[in-house]
């Protein structure tokens, strides 16, 4: 994976009402690259699949495949490099879902999509609420690697500031 | 986090025909090192909350807090040193709902407790079959910090093999 310098959320932060049904944000481009593949791997999904090429072809995958976790971390990274930049970051409140439809390869270039399914304010909690969206993480082939549903807390806007 | 030799499926593979209903899995222990925290936040989910004391102590988390992201992949981890061993690996079709009740601190030891609620065999493919898995991850004072519901992809054992 390419790594940059560590984004923080800043400036143009949205608030619940800044977001509406339909709104569609998109990321950059990250490699995935071999080297990071197999260490994600070593630490956390210790996988014939995932670590050992000759394996890999005989596996249900074909071939060496980053771990399903790997690809969804890698999301969460190309989320926060979107124009999405919810105030007080990304806090997720849940997944209603979460498919992985294709492997992904050492060298695939992965970007995201996301659509803004819902916007909710909180009953109980009336200074903040509840943004659904779907993510779709595609390849350089525009092939969809990874998609989930998830349902963001982010405050309400405060009435007595601009 | 504490890093084992990694581990792979062997000797006592589950096919299919070895999951029922009720079934209960249980892992071992891992230590979530600040360290980790840090850098798995850096790599992926590089915000003030998983990245800097002070500034996640005025955060929602009220703390420094792993990223979920980081909580479901040492989940994985766990999974694979539970009992579970499916045959041919991990290989998750998808999950039907992910939640993390309570941030995970540097310092936790987590570990994981797997319930099989259903076991389908595949109408298409009639050499595998699903088994839905509900994984929580509990913390030290048993506190759950991540529950999901994962379908995995599991063989069937050959009619003609012992």
């Amino acid at each position: 994976m390419q790594l940059r310098e560590a984004g923080t959320v800043s400036g143009s932060e949205r608030y619940l009402e800044d977001f509406a049904e339909g709104q569609t944000f998109r990321s950059g481009r990250l490699r995935i690259d071999k080297e990071r593949v197999l260490a994600f791997a070593a630490e956390f999904d210790p996988q014939p699949f995932h670590l050992d090429e000759a394996t890999a072809r005989d596996s249900i995958f074909g071939g060496l495949a980053a771990s399903g976790w790997h690809t969804a971390a890698v999301t969460m990274r190309l989320m926060i490099e979107t124009g999405l930049k919810p105030a007080g970051g990304f806090v997720g409140a849940g997944l209603d879902e979460c498919r992985w439809p294709r492997p992904v390869r050492p060298g695939d270039e992965l970007r995201v999509e996301c659509e803004v399914l819902e916007v909710r304010p909180s009953k109980s909690r009336p200074e903040q609420g509840l943004v659904k969206l779907r993510t779709t993480t595609l390849n350089q082939d525009d092939e969809s690697v990874l998609v989930h549903v998830v349902n963001m807390i982010v405050p309400r806007r405060k009435q007595d500031s601009c």
